[in-house]
């Protein structure tokens, strides 16, 4: 019943890494949050605070801009890959590493009719995600790559019903074939591929507007009985459009619009008027998965 | 030397509306968080708990939603004046009202190449702001309306310098004539007009898309010798462009983007590779208006 | 009808400052958030770029870190006052400083029930401002003072009655004489004098926790038939123990706690369990002032 | 290859709920916000929109509410448990439950040196958390119990040193045996026993006070040569003094406060101000466990 250090992993957080890429005049942009956290061989700081196996966070956060001043504007599916294999290359007791990254999208302002070269409007509407999990295989490195996106609020004021549910003793809701149904996009995508050589071949920035576009245009099309239902359809789209992706996972909070009563007032609503309510609301989590998908990696204790 | 009540108001704060106008099976939507705070004859339940001249915060509640059932969909300005009519309308004891109206952008999905008739994806690039004061004047109602936007972030990555500035024991800046210039803007603007009969006759759509054309095209085109300089350029841009608007008022925090120095790694760092901080933030505001510009309405203490 | 430059102010906002004071092995913290704006001649910088007149917000960044040095541990209203002075007697063009001061509460941590002379915990429980606003009068400084606590949430679930109130075709609510009543306390008060010297006579900790005495145990004592009734008697207290404060300002959201409707599951609810609500929420805000106070300072525009 | 629903839940989030108990005049209060998420077999309402199986997230919230009047003021582990029970037992397609619950503390408010038995303060110090997983054993239920605390700030600003690390080319972090220690807590503590009939034995409220001082005194006592060792000795101590606590897992951001140099200024600043950073900062995490501890329940993927 002795005391023992079980899983541990450290790192530098929310490197905000903000690069510029100049072609003449012109100028490219590229806006990223960086999070470093390596797995190893961790113990003798834990137990001792002998810190003689210890990469500081501060290191890695250098490491994050220098290596992005070196390598160049890449997407953050491949700029996590570069760290990891960077890590792993260059301190031995390092195991295993995991980077996030999450990507602000921007565009350029339009100006008299023209996209001006250097000057930009940030769009809100949502936030490109990626994380990239490596442990060492044989010689070499064993690569797991999710692609997502965070924050794409979506609401579809027709084509939604929800009715024939369980009853019990606390039901009070009412069958309803004309709601809207509103929710905020958290999706993530997996990859099959491992080998970091065979992921360098997929074009990230495709695929993510591929996936973005499969999620939305399912989302408006679709004629929805739960917000299950419109959940499997939005990855089934997105599987059926990109093969090398073994598995989507989607968190759609139900972002409750709620007719308001005002025949108090002798007025009748003719579900016009809505108030947006905040809390509690409804949460529908599921993966969509190639039934012959790999097993995910191992990730993070959260129990 | 007695304590007396000073200024007071009280309302109801954060209405938030949400309204779908149907056309066949095309239907428009409007998103509004609505706040109401009425000035009046309220001693009595300041000093003795009487309540018999308060209209309950939750009757101002019902008020928002069930006017906004009767009139449809408004631009937020209108919305504003109708709702501070009714109040002083009804409420012998009301002098005054302030109707504070966030407007939530959303723009419809486009799926297979056409916009969505009944989904729509919230766009996220900024909020859309209208302001309402409203004081009893002879037997009607004098109207203060300023307009205007917030959560607007933008970014240029040249025509921006900073140099010849005062120098004292504590400077330790270094001038530069290339350095990233980023804000998020918050703006208002303040129509010269007062009468609520004229003030319908504003576009009050038409006017705030010409009012962010004219700051964000200001924004961008503009060469930058201080934060300063560009905010008297944006606020100018839009009184030129608008002659019924009697000043801007604009407040613009300096989102830093810092260099990274990467010399300690044998780089160099030719402004590309920057890191976004968080805190402190340089903060300009100032107001740019006519030389007749009408005084602003009386608001709410700040000392 | 030229256009013009309006009021205009500019300096670094949110420097945080975090001062241990060592008293042998004992040490003292002092957990500062200071935002600095200087008013005065700036037209050059906004008209043509000429920032011969402008202290760069850097400057006054690395200012408000020297002089904490320099001057030790002061509380928020002595530092603001410093630095008030600081920069209006070293700007010749700079005519009026805003310097706006949050300051975060810990207390020690208890090891072994002795509290630990270097490891602290931070007390949630509120925030304790300051604003001190300064401009040139004669040869001197004129300076306002206000202080003040934010984020103080409060509840009480007794002594709390609404009733007796207008109605009108929109009302809804019941009337009730038991009541769950929460807030979260924003309050100011300013000082009446102006004149630094003697300002310096005021014991601003002593004081402070006087008025934040008198707040909370006001609030708990009262029987409240509007939370307008309750703010104004805190805002009478804090008058009545200290003589040298010239006004209280107040803004009391109402949190507010409903009581769920368990009839249709069989069930009496005797207003046990409540659902606490987030939006809309009522808000009250008022003036408790003597009827000789000075007048206030000029504040920025918020029309 | 075929596309099929792999791991799924669904319920109603952030369900809060506030409880008076009164004892005569005196009141108790408790603070709860509640989420729910069901696993079990709702394959046809992904596939079909057949939500025959589908107890709507409304009737979650309902019941939530009706069972905490039902059950009076439990903590938070035993009503996790409770509505864990309840979901399991009348719902027969439901094959898992997952309830988290964070409580908020508050203490009474003081006046006149008494402690009111019906006015409250909010302790902003720290948020108190419980999850609850249960799925069906047998013909009964297994039961995983976590308890834990978030939004814990803790600092020291003595005995705490970083040294002898790893140097690579990206290295510039100077050695300290003198900084200052800050961070956040989010701590888990997991309990060994899955049987809820021998979980009723546990004392919750007294083990979770007696975890808190634990964490909170290893902190201020210990003398620090990495976060990575204080993490270490706050978990072990908490695992000492609960013998059927089978594993603590810890998240440490490191809240970097950096020394300011004052030296362009002619000052010597010796370890006196500092600015307190926001992004990016440090971040450790680590489970201490007893070697026997039995293994964790299933979560939710985070791949």
């Amino acid at each position: 019943m002795a005391i023992v250090l079980g899983e541990n992993r450290y790192g530098k957080a929310e490197n905000r890494v903000f690069r510029i890429t100049r072609r003449g005049d012109a100028h490219d942009i590229l806006d990223l949050n960086v999070s470093v956290q390596l797995m190893g061989d961790f113990a003798d700081t834990h137990l001792t605070g002998d810190n003689a196996k210890v990469l500081p966070t501060d290191t890695q956060k250098n490491t994050v801009f220098a290596l992005s001043h070196e390598l160049g504007p890449l997407e953050p599916e491949a700029f996590g890959i570069a760290l990891a294999r960077h890590f792993l290359g260059t301190q031995t007791h390092v195991s295993g590493a995991e980077i996030r990254i999450e990507q602000y999208p921007w565009h350029r302002i339009v100006s008299k009719g023209t996209p001006h070269p250097r000057a930009f409007q940030r769009d809100g509407s949502h936030v490109r995600v990626a994380t990239v999990r490596a442990s060492r295989h044989g010689g070499g490195m064993r690569t797991w790559v999710s692609s997502g996106v965070e924050k794409l609020v979506v609401l579809k004021t027709g084509d939604s019903a929800f009715k024939d549910y369980v009853r019990d003793r606390f039901t009070t809701l009412k069958e309803t074939d004309d709601r809207i149904m509103a929710t905020e996009v958290t999706a993530r995508w997996r990859w099959s591929e491992c080998d970091p050589a065979r992921l360098g071949n997929i074009d990230w920035a495709a695929t993510h507007a591929d996936a973005m576009d499969a999620l939305l245009s399912t989302y408006a099309d679709h004629y929805s009985l739960s917000l299950q239902q419109t959940l499997y359809a939005m990855g089934e789209a997105v599987l059926k459009r990109q093969a090398a992706i073994a598995a989507v996972r989607l968190s759609l909070p139900n972002k409750h619009h709620f007719v308001v009563d005002l025949s108090p007032f002798g007025q009748e609503n003719r579900n016009e008027v809505h108030i947006a309510a905040d809390r509690p609301y409804g949460f529908i989590e599921a993966v969509v998965q190639r039934d012959d998908a790999p097993p995910p990696p191992a990730t993070w204790p959260t129990w």
